[in-house]
């Protein structure tokens, strides 16, 4: 078995690290990033830099994206120079963004049409996962293109889930958003009405989070909100945009959905004044705002 | 040292099984109900019957409650033939109900007066940890009560949380429960969306719920959901209850909580449309009517 050809483009906080991984487990890796700043760093680890994403394209056997918004994948997959305009029969295209999963139905049309494959296939896990190498991956597309991507998948994700076809792993990633942004803003809101009601938030925490309030959430974000931290992590810009993606993939589908349209709001209204660098457990900052009101640091 | 004589009002779903593991513990307890039928059960398993709360609190040094709602609790504690009426200077009271914090301050400062002490002391678990003594019980109130208390609690619950002063107990209970509803809803939306968008609803949740979105509910609802199955559990009409006292406090102090707000009203509306004695996770029949659809049965 001749050893995969694999090419990354989007270098940021996601992709470089998750590109590392692919190259420490041995794989050559052709690269592209907007900023030629970071090509050169994974150039310096063992990579080759490619001018732009057609000829990240022609030279390898699988070609992964990891962009911010829907439109930097379409642009850098159907526009100029785009990873079509290189791709060749028998490549296999995966898309490690999150974006809605009918640009991602829309890929695989076209680029079924040249005979490549495709799967979107969105991680969840952070830039700690990222580096560590191990995100969950959640794929849509087809089975046999998945079998051919896995040897790569191994190198950067822990568990990799096939949930059905292409855009589905978009449709998997956008139902985790609309999960963790509800816990973080219910746990904003737990944090200020305990302190408004005369409770120690942190003792608050610490008495539900064993029950069946119990989650990732509690146990890892309040001791930060009340050290005062709100770096990211997972920036709270990020956070409306997937949950953008949510509202407009329920349009499309005809959906309501009063929850997840309410989380939108909140976010955008974070974005709106300024807390979108912030990490999504910012959106506490709407629920102070709207409460005149902050949450008292304890150290 | 002498055995505490202990008192149990309210011998519901929660009640009964924490008033037997009272006895089972080696407590002498006096019980009383209004349905006559459960106080024999007691009796039986070897509790003596008072005939209303008063004599209740005439024999025993602490006196539990544990009923459906504020007025209930009120009425028990401050009405005719009540707790107040019987009590007697060192007796302790102790309220496992989840009703406003503002009554559970209201009955502090009323039993202060005669000398007896009030603990709020609310539970999470539902009735298996009832059953198996194994609650998380969240304590408000005086410091030196619950030193006398704990040996009952240590036969009704694991873990017990000493949050501050009255009504902080209740605090904390509502916030656990800003928590769960947050989390039914979205996990109701997240299967509803995954489904109508064409993937797989026990895939998706087999990706996403060892991620950022792990949660106890995502752990245990969804494969009763998908098997059909809402059957309490903890009943809707107790969690839309709930979130009313979120709501009611929430007002009571000035306060704005959009979510919570949000998940009040569709909880209402299950009611309304006679869900409240489904499980709380039956929200999802709210989800599934805005959209004129149905989750899936695997089963």
């Amino acid at each position: 078995m001749s050893t995969l050809k694999l090419g990354y483009i989007g270098l940021g906080l996601m992709g470089k690290p998750m590109a590392q991984n692919l190259l420490k487990a041995g794989f050559p890796v052709v690269v592209h990033n907007r900023s030629r700043q970071k090509v050169e760093k994974l150039v310096r680890l063992g990579a080759t830099a490619a001018d732009n994403p057609a000829q990240v394209a022609e030279r390898a056997d699988i070609v992964f994206t990891n962009l911010p918004d829907t439109p930097d994948v379409l642009g850098v997959v159907l526009g100029e120079n785009g990873v079509l305009a290189g791709a060749h029969p028998g490549m296999i295209f995966v898309d490690n963004s999150t974006i809605k999963p009918a640009a991602s139905r829309q890929i695989y049309q076209r680029l079924a049409e040249i005979g490549v494959s495709s799967l979107d296939a969105p991680v969840s896990g952070g830039d700690i996962g990222a580096q560590q190498g191990t995100l969950s991956i959640m794929v849509g597309g087809d089975a046999d293109a998945l079998e051919k991507v896995m040897p790569a998948f191994m190198a950067i994700g822990k568990t990799v889930t096939h949930i059905g076809g292409p855009g589905t792993g978009q449709v998997a990633k956008a139902c985790n958003q609309i999960m963790v942004a509800a816990q973080m803003l219910a746990m904003s809101e737990l944090l200020i009405f305990a302190q408004k009601a005369g409770a120690d938030p942190e003792k608050v925490v610490g008495a539900v989070r064993g029950g069946a309030a119990q989650c990732w959430t509690l146990d890892v974000k309040p001791q930060r909100l009340l050290a005062g931290n709100r770096a990211p992590g997972f920036r709270a810009s990020l956070q409306s945009k997937d949950l953008n993606i949510v509202m407009e993939t329920a349009r499309e589908y005809g959906m309501s959905l009063p929850g997840a349209g309410l989380l939108a709001q909140l976010y955008a209204a974070l974005c709106a004044n300024g807390g979108g660098g912030l990490d999504n457990s910012g959106i506490i900052a709407v629920i102070e705002a709207l409460n005149n009101t902050e949450l008292k640091h304890s150290g």
